[in-house]
This record gives C-alpha cells, structure tokens and sequence, in this order.
C-alpha cells in the first residue's frame, strides 16, 4: 500500500509524562513511528511525502485561536517562563464560565485538557507535518488518484477536540482528512479501532450530519478519555444519530473487538457514507503497554479484510499504538490484509 | 475581635506545586495559619473552636458529587493506583462533552481544574474543618451572637468552582458562609480583596440575586485565575447585575486599590445587601510571593475602617496571603483597623 510519511514528525520528542503524581516515560515516543515506517518498507510498501497544504484545513474542524496558539505556543512558553523546560499545562476551565486569557500560561491550560501533551521546541513542527500526512492521504482519495491510502500520522490526533488538545493529540488528523474528503463526497464515515474512544473527533462531528462517527473502543468510565465515549452519546442537531460508541468491556478478547467490528460496519454500509476514514490505532493489541483488551495479530488481520470489504475509499491514519513487541507487526498485518481483500 | 481556628485544618499539607512543566515549593502552606494564628492571639483577640455543622451547609453551595468525592478521595487514590504520592489531577474535561467518570482517577480531574490541589491524607479533614470554621463564623453571626467575627479558615476557598476545585482551594469557605447567612438576611454581600479574582464565588453565586458578588483583584488575563474575573462578567438571569470585578492593572499602589476599595463599597451600599462576607485575601501586599501589585500594611487599615463603615455584620473569611514578611501584621492590623472603626 502507498503511505505517507514526513520524519519532521519526529521531533515532538517529549521525554516525561506527568500522570497520577509524578512523571513517567511518555509512552507516546517517536519511535513508534520509525519502527512501523521501517516495517512498512521492509514489506514491500511504498512511502512517499506529504505537500504542504497549509492550515486551513486544519482550521476547517479547530478553533482558530487553539491552531495559531499551539503555531507558536514555543517560543512563547520560553519567552514568559524563561526556560525550555517542556510547557505542560497546569491550568485549565470549568465547565461553566472563562475566556481566552491573553498570555501564554492561560492560554496553554484553556487550549489544553491534560498533561499528556508537552510543547517542546519540535512541537509546532511535528504537529503541522502529522496533519499535512493525513491531509496528502486525504487529497489523493479526494482526487481520485488513490482507491485507499496510508496515513502514518504521529503525533496521533483523535483525542483532540475543537479547542483543546488530549491524550498525546494536537490537531486531530482524522477529522482533518474527514472534513477534506466532504469536497468530493457527501458523507463520510470515520470507523475508529483504537483502544480509546476518539472523544475529540466525536466533539468535532457531534453536532453534524456529514460525517458519520464510529467508535469501537475499551469502556472509558474508568479508563482515557474518561469523560466521552459512552454508548448513549449518539449526536446532536444535526449530527443526531450519527455518532455510535461500541464500548468493549476490559478483558475482551479478539472475538468480542472482531464482532463490534461487524456492529460498526453494518452502521456504516447502513449510514450511506461514501467514503472512510479509519482511525487505525493498534492498541488493543494485547501486548501494547496501554491495553486492557486483548486483540491479536491475526485479529488485525481479520478485521482488516472486514473493512476493505466495504469496499469504500478508504484513509487509513494511524492513530495510537504504543511501544509493545507486537506494534509494527499488526500495522504491517493491518494494511497488507487490508490490500490483499482489496485485489481479492 | 474574635475569631474560629480548627488545628485539623493543619493536615493538608502539600510539599510540592505541579507548575509550569515542574514542582516548585507549595506556596499554600499550614504555616500560614500558624503565624496568622499565634499574632492573632499576641495581639489580645479571642480564639474559639468550630462546632461540626455537618455536610449539608457545603453541599447547598457545591455539586453533591463533588463534596463526597473529596471526602474520600485519598483513601480511593491510594487503592486506586497502589501508591500514596500526592494525587494529582491530570486528566480534565473539555468546555462541551463530558459526564462523570466512574473511577478515582478520572474522578479527580473532572473535579480539578489545576495541579495546585494536591489531595493528601489529611486533605478531607482539613478543608472539612475549613469549612466548619467558616460555617461556625457565619453561625455566629447569623444567630446574632456575633456582630462580626473572623474565620481562619485554610485551605482557602474563593477560587473553587461548584463542582471543581481550583487554585488552592477546595470548598468555598466565603460562599458557604453567605450561603449560610441567607438563613437570617435576605440579601448578603460577599466583598472578595484577595489579589486574585475570585472565580469559584463568582460561578457560584452568577445566576443568583440574592448574593450581591464584589472582587478587587489583579487583571486575570495574564495571572490566575485567567479565565475569569473581567470587568463585563457581570452576572445571568436573576444574578444580572449582581456581580461586580473591579480590575486592577499590574503595579497598581495603594491609592489605586483603596480607590477600589471605596468603589466596592460604594456597590454593596446601593446593593441593600444587610450582611457582608469579605474574603480577606490579604495577598496584595507587595511583599507578598505572589503579588504584584502594592498593598501596605497601612493601606490594609485604611481599607478595614472603610469596609467596617459599612455598619453591616460581617463575617471575615481569610483566603489568599502567602509566606512573605508582612503576612501576620497584615491580618492583625485589619482585624484590629476593623474593630476600632466599629467601637468608633
């Protein structure tokens, strides 16, 4: 399969995690994406690089403040505090009542909602190319010029809501190449297989009726993002009935995720959409670090074919997918299957 | 003048403030109550202990869910995560989507809003006992036993939210205590002079017209609290009207603040509000940590006889003043400017 890749990606590089108390290696590392670029070529994949295709389609699903703040969110950190130590926000809204505040301090706590995401000096830069990836992918489905496609975004994005980021996420690159693929076709759907709940791509779609949101994930009530993802949350306005979370107890094993993955594609071949997203995180695996599942890389393997079977234009973007021994292996099983159901 | 303290509010005793990507020195320490305490008692003023009013005086000001939460929230932490290093929010909700979570961790960012409240084993004991002290003044008053008395209540409480806390605080000591009064007057003005603004009072009482809300304080929009606490917030519904931030730029001296001062009068005396709490945040000294404006010693006197020409019964709640040089003289010589005024 065709991806896309940019290595400037690499440089939001944060070493520390400030979780329950005190600082933890952040699992989110850069080599995630060196080990599955690696395996992708060493099977045979072809990679190519994004353009640049700016920020506006970046802003077309985020608050423009939250973009331009995180744009420059750098220098500005080092110039008010006086030092490089990563900015983490400290600060954050009620759920009630608050503006924008002017500096920077305010502004990285209101644009943020935890301390997964740490702003060190190649932020900005990884940020931008992790959503021009999934932007490329989505312009060559766009254009007709892909069938289906690789994403192989890092920083991942679907955690990140309208105006604030979450859970490893800034711009969320799926609801990115979502909004651009609307230019061709009249609905989308997002099917996200990541072990979390996608809580920033459901807010950004809650309320709309053109793109279709379908999450199979692990049970959020005691688990990231907590606080969204909950079978009852359905949409909004417009967006009534369009969004669909398919909660996985903890312990599921491959036949339960594989039986949620036939939930979720009955609800998209039924919604109409004419195109898809998949927000394709690898950590239900059940070696990643951060599973409370346990999918297999056969399972990959199945649901792939699954999912290809829908025969729908297809972005696949990466999302989480941590530091286990079995990372690159279910990418590499993910999109091979997935291509082999394609030619079958 | 006399004046409640409860020893027990001595056990949250956080070493260590999350802040700006690090963990500084906790600014809010017990000792703070010590000094305040033993100059109050140097000084010839009459210490009483609380009486236990129980939970439901809290509860008519703060979110069920929340009052609990932090009633057992160390216990939870400690089974939770199998550690008894401080518990420190990470995770919080977005401004649209969001419910409460099930377990303690999610539990402790959707009732956070900051890093800056750590929960330690003595935390519930001692905002308990923080808020009986505040209650117990109010009581006092209230009852006509008193005609104005000081609570030396800490934690402090004016920035807590109805359901979250913030900025060192966790109940909201002041509001309780207005809350509380409202048994006897059918409408109490609460004049907040702590240096930050007092958002938590604010949220708390901003549909509500029975509680007229006064703050003097920095300009938020580059200093805690940030997302609130501007002059045009001034209040909803039956509250329209009814909440008055009296901004003060960044070095303003002590002709600035006393001319707020008497502006802030000014409001409650056209408020006909028939009893006042003042949160006596004594933090605008310029010799405090964390100020930056210049409140003197003198300038808090001055600003006591004008509050104490108000004639009204007053409850005294302390909040904010941190561990400077002129921390305890500051209380001392409001307290007594105060009754002076009154005996005048």
């Amino acid at each position: 399969m065709q991806f896309i890749f940019d290595p400037r990606q690499l440089l939001h590089d944060p070493e520390l995690y400030f979780r329950r108390g005190a600082f933890i290696p952040h699992p989110e590392q850069p080599q995630r994406a060196i080990l599955v670029r690696d395996a992708l070529l060493a099977a045979g994949h072809t990679m190519e690089a994004p353009r640049d295709h700016g920020l506006a389609p970046i802003k077309a699903v985020h608050d423009d403040g939250y973009v331009d703040f995180f744009m420059t969110a750098w220098p500005d950190w080092v110039t008010a505090t006086g030092t490089t130590v990563p900015a983490v926000p400290n600060y954050h809204t009620d759920r009630r009542n608050w503006r924008v505040p002017k500096g920077v301090i305010g502004k990285l706590g209101y644009y943020s909602t935890d301390t997964s995401c740490p702003v060190v000096e190649g932020t900005a830069e990884a940020i931008y190319w992790s959503a021009q990836t999934a932007i490329e992918a989505a312009e060559r489905v766009r254009s007709g010029a892909a069938d289906h496609i690789y994403a192989l975004c890092r920083p991942p994005g679907h955690h990140a809501v309208q105006d604030a980021s979450w859970g490893f996420c800034f711009f969320n690159n799926a609801a990115v190449a979502a909004h651009h693929l609307l230019g061709r076709f009249q609905k989308v759907a997002v099917l996200d297989v990541d072990t979390h709940a996608g809580n920033g791509t459901q807010d950004i779609f809650y309320r709309r009726g053109d793109v279709v949101y379908v999450s199979i994930h692990t049970d959020p009530s005691d688990y990231t993002p907590f606080f969204m993802g909950y079978a009852d949350e359905t949409g909004e306005g417009a967006g009534a009935g369009a969004t669909h979370n398919l909660v996985l107890p903890v312990g599921a094993g491959v036949d339960d995720i594989l039986a949620s993955y036939d939930a979720a594609l009955d609800i998209i071949r039924a919604s109409g959409a004419q195109a898809l997203v998949l927000s394709l995180g690898v950590d239900m695996a059940k070696d990643d670090p951060l599973s409370l599942v346990g999918m297999t890389t056969e399972g990959f393997r199945i649901g792939a074919a699954r999912v290809a079977g829908l025969g729908l234009p297809t972005v696949l973007v990466q999302e989480g997918g941590y530091l286990g021994p079995s990372l690159s292996d279910n990418v590499v099983a993910f999109l091979g299957a997935f291509e082999d159901a394609r030619r079958a």
